[in-house]
């Protein structure tokens, strides 16, 4: 159950909470520019909404049946569509994001953005901030590869985006790129999405490597009931116990959450698959299945790349590949490019 | 390792695999209509073609990496085409196989059939002998249910597939359905894989619920083996932690599937999600990654179903997305009604 | 619910059935040498127990919560123990079953069986009809593997078990042996499960690869259902994500259906975890989690064994571990040897 | 690959360096009190450790083949043991760690402390900041809570330990506990990993809910190349399809670790199975399976926990679980009180 008011005072929000507290509830209030929130759970079964309705500074009440109630269709019905300067997700368009999978060099970054934006994409992507499995492995270019982000992303026009991994962190990064990126291994470091939600940057949320699609808009929560809802969901494949494809991209997420959720949810097929020899079809399949975007990695030099080379494409098959979904999109009433 | 030979005596076949023995290696000869095929498995590091090629009756030695030789592409690199009737599996077509779960009487299933055959459907389903995973369930019409499809398919002119579990059934199954299908609980149950090669007729091989691709690939490993090259592998949903969708419809093992082997593979979404409201997606997303086809379950009365009534279309909704599946494979130079 | 009659005429049968008919439940009847039961499934909310104890040839009526009826704890308190000569599962005892993977010669499995019985174990086990993922690999000595281990169960003085893999051999294996194996990609394999309850010899049911412990006793619900209680489950791996174990042995799976189920449950760590490395401890963890009993390949030469080597115990290694694991038997009120 | 040196120059550790780097290596060097030690990773077929050994500075070369180097035995034959006051993980002694999922209040941690200590507990746990799925639940009492587990650890005489979820919070729970705990979500969170490496105190680091043997190997691999070789593993459940039990408690893990690893292995059968049902016989299990320690939820009142209640056990069944188990331990030459 959620409970929202307009500009309530204070002693309004309290006496919310009280009452639900009488009744063996946990209130929670999240109050954000124009409009507060109180967020009810518990066993409401026996908790009538018409008790609420009648109080002081409340609006409107709305039964969620879900844990997660700020992301749910339930409270919010029509899609939530975010904006990072003319790029829309959520809405008709189906914005790609593209670029390395780590900033190596202003040269390669370049490269890869001319490219990436001549071949349609929206967004260009590059981590700067890398977690590795091994601490022997290369750890990314840090504040230096946020410049070059930052710059690269001005010089080709094109928005940027790139991974947060330490809460320390977020202000400086935000301040380099356009949208923050919580990448799979930092699903539930809840400490981060705090600080992202803070930071009111629109936030790209990758899907955990064995996060339940409740777990996944759970932690879409965390970061909504932290006052921002600026949120891009995006599944990158789940663990499973088949070895062939380095993970299995679980595009029955995609209508799902678009059943669940109002928030927007793209798809990652070059770390879905692990490997450059399924990005097309799988990228076909994501449009297929109702994708709002695409994230994928593409490297001037596959063959030569610091990190996760083998799940690159070559910038010629990219664009031949963005000319295929264009032709894609339209038949399903939407498009690559806008 | 493959030796072929072009109708070779019976003391040449056994002169190879007396020096395939004397190497430590295992010989395994295969004949069908019009030629043998000698298998060897073992260490084959240290083998040299050569030796065999020279010998007489030997026309060719092929190296196969893989522990499935047959069904492998580096074995045949041309697709294999899966003929029943007009209907060809493998081809630039897309065939649509549609039908309910089981047959629950002449009725049900005739009025499935007009729908399915008007809506632009190439093939009719529907269970005879239902494996249930309780012995209270219904486990379908058996006999009789048979001669239902049989009839109901020569009525509204659509080729007919129906489940087999038990080899003593194979002949009479045989009779009459135009195409056996492997369920997947029997996908590694390998009695059943050898009545169903002797049979000759095409054969639907479903992915078991936790079998790896590979494990998949040696299952028609199995039937082509046993002289039964026409296989159609069908991918119906993987075993994983996530229990929103009964199972995890698996897309990514599509162009894996088509990379490997030369035999065509068809997606069923029906089973693969366990709700028809996901159902119209992952078919399109089927199409995207380059199915060979859809087998979609259908019902006039799905909330009546006997068995898996949740995944299933009406008449109405599948006569939809047939439509838009055909707008979407022509962009990709195939079509769904031939 | 369950119904339970004794010696009840077909008319008082049919009265029940007809009755739960017009309630809209689904009734079965099952008969064995002394006594009838009737299962009913469906929405049984609204159906009153008392209307059917007041019917005449009934008994008792038994409300089961779970799908499974007969192999549930709440039809039946008292732990079923399966008797096999001398050898009980289910009671105090732990009995131990040994043997190698296949039966490859009379030889290899007299030295096996004497080693078996000298280190205490109660039962021998060899595979005559291997299942096996390769159409290329050793499947069995078949007929003549029967007849191997039929002899030296009695020269050595163990009960034996083996796998049946086609309902036509069901026949032809219980005249070779005390107990008949269902494997793990049969466990599902209902035309087999049906068989093997006819047959009235006690089934080792092993679950499957992917196979909930919901699923699996089902699977023992056929059997039973069917007319056979004489089962014992073997829990013998799952497959997860982690490979560095061939299996993930799920000792969870003792306790859990030792709570669920009056079935005795024993585990196969061999299988389970596919390298006679981690036998022991898994063996001894098994104990500790309050398994039945015990199923340990065994090899006299596992570097050379045609099936599985690489997870079988040395015969002097297994000596070694029987003596361990009834130390530890002991402290937990049990024993290893009778 | 790693070198070893002790008390090198500078410059003798550069030249080492640059050597790997001149043969296309990547070299690391890690410098704690009295020595060090460099890594080397990349293709070293062709590298002969001689070339190394002659260095000035160069102790001896070890070759490692796994990606972990510092963890694996190959590295260190000898077992681990950390030390916390007279608790030892890794020798004879199977140390519990009982405790609340969350410190509650004073009162409650007391309870749980003193009935742990008289049970034979050798440490206390106790969250206080509370990593959860929803932002709605109990986020734990921080830094009360910290000051509470403090108190009341010092009170009973038991050391303890805490989890850790903020890097900016490593240092101020330090100071509060004996022991850092890094909780299932947060092992691939590489900052705060790397914080726990500088704080120098032991650590407990949980393995990750879908993390591989070898990734959790790598975790702590992240740990001991930052300079704290203070590392305890935790066994508590990974996922996979079965639901029954919260999680399936991998005890395979246990023998693998101490086979590929130096550093002690402990199980959590709380969280593993997620209910106080299977609690007992699972701990049983794991000192079958070898596990070097037990981490088991108490609470003085389960039913009214504040978070993770129907995983805890009573004080009185703990108290019984512990008698047993030392019992068990004896068996086995080892001992659960010291």
């Amino acid at each position: 159950m959620i409970i929202m008011m307009n500009a309530p005072t204070a002693e309004q929000i309290n006496r919310v909470l009280d009452k639900l507290r009488h009744m063996g509830l946990d209130g929670h209030s999240i109050t954000s520019a124009d409009k507060t929130i109180i967020t009810a759970s518990g066993d409401l079964s026996a908790c009538n909404p018409e008790l609420f309705e009648r109080m002081p500074g409340v609006n409107k009440v709305v039964i969620v049946g879900t844990p997660y109630k700020l992301v749910s269709r339930e409270f919010q019905s029509k899609n939530t569509v975010v904006s990072i300067g003319d790029v829309r997700f959520g809405g008709d368009g189906i914005p790609v994001i593209a670029g390395p999978c780590a900033v190596e060099s202003y040269e390669q970054l370049y490269q890869a953005g001319v490219s990436a934006k001549a071949a349609g994409a929206a967004m260009l992507r590059g981590g700067a901030y890398k977690p590795r499995t091994s601490p022997y492995s290369f750890q990314g270019l840090e504040k230096y590869g946020l410049e070059i982000i930052k710059t690269v992303g001005r010089e080709v026009g094109l928005p940027v985006v790139s991974e947060v991994t330490d809460p320390r962190k977020v202000e400086l990064i935000a301040e380099h790129v356009d949208m923050l990126q919580i990448g799979t291994r930092n699903m539930q470091n809840f400490v981060l999405l705090k600080e992202v939600a803070l930071s009111k940057k629109p936030v790209l949320l990758k899907r955990g490597l064995a996060a339940t699609i409740e777990e996944w808009l759970m932690a879409a929560e965390h970061i909504m009931s932290g006052g921002n809802s600026q949120i891009v969901l995006c599944e990158r494949g789940i663990r499973t116990f088949e070895t062939y494809t380095r993970n299995t991209l679980d595009l029955n997420a995609i209508p799902v959450i678009k059943h669940l959720s109002h928030l927007p949810v793209i798809v990652d097929p070059s770390h879905g698959t692990g490997s450059w020899r399924w990005v097309s079809p799988m990228a076909k399949a994501a449009i297929g299945a109702g994708a709002d975007g695409l994230l994928i990695e593409i490297h001037p030099c596959p063959e030569e790349a610091l990190s996760d080379g083998p799940q690159s494409l070559t910038l010629a098959n990219f664009a031949q590949l963005m000319a295929e979904l264009d032709a894609l999109a339209i038949v399903l009433g939407r498009s690559i490019n806008k």
